[in-house]
């Protein structure tokens, strides 16, 4: 395999960008995502690929749940505060106010457009991501106006 | 849950769209599929989600294998034509020229710009369709200028 037609090959893949947060107690564990994507209508799933060595990953682990917070075209300065270590001050979480999701108390960020929490039905440890499999067990809207961002959109990339 | 937050949430996430095909022998399955996302650098894993019935997710099953071909912005219309039933004529599927893939056999469609095959290391089978977690095991460019097809663009949509 050439691993430069590999790289291009899979960059073709679209993706938005998500911040996807956990809890467990006073631990919180925040970051953005982009991979990330439905995986079944009835039960609704959804497939996200987190990174094995993050904070949040290891709650998700002991807790079985996280929330996606989607972010709208206008929000990287956002998106990018969450590829920094996860910081809580009162009732905001790396700068941007949350609340907690009603289901499963992970964080909601207040000026995101759309949001889902999720129980994990599924892990697959194989790389150096960890496929978690996850019903979504809420959902919320705050603002139906506003266009995800685009990953591809930024000039930022992860992936290839 | 509110099932209208949910399904307009679950629709904020982003996609493109992507023809997958699979080969066992005289048999072959090609669906267009958006469901898809990279899940590790290393190994190269993907995650694609496929409807439990249709004939392309019964040969991944058999033989472990699928390509993905990667449409362009303005290749929506060969998008379409593999939401129909698989037909094979001489060298073309469903209407469109394709070659094998040298790793799998799967067919890769030679108008697409991108491509990469895939041999399947896990599967999820929890709801309407199966996470099929792959490694990439071939990938291939054939016009690097290309702008991947974005889904939303389209005001088509499958999610939700």
């Amino acid at each position: 395999m050439d691993p430069q037609a590999k790289k291009i090959a899979l960059r073709a893949i679209n993706y938005g960008l998500y911040v996807l947060t956990a809890i467990d107690g006073d631990q919180v564990g925040a970051a953005g995502v982009n991979w990330l994507t439905q995986a079944s209508f009835e039960p609704p799933l959804i497939a996200a690929a987190v990174k094995a060595d993050n904070d949040s990953h290891a709650i998700i682990d002991k807790t079985g749940a996280f929330a996606v917070n989607v972010l709208g075209e206008d929000q990287l300065e956002i998106g990018k505060a969450f590829f920094r270590t996860t910081k809580v001050e009162g009732d905001t979480l790396n700068g941007y106010r949350f609340e907690p999701g009603p289901e499963t108390g992970a964080p909601l960020l207040v000026d995101l457009p759309y949001w889902f929490e999720a129980r994990v039905t599924d892990a697959i440890r194989r790389g150096d991501h960890t496929v978690f499999v996850a019903e979504v067990v809420n959902a919320g809207v705050r603002d139906d106006t506003v266009t995800p961002l685009l990953l591809r959109s930024t000039g930022m990339n992860y992936g290839g």
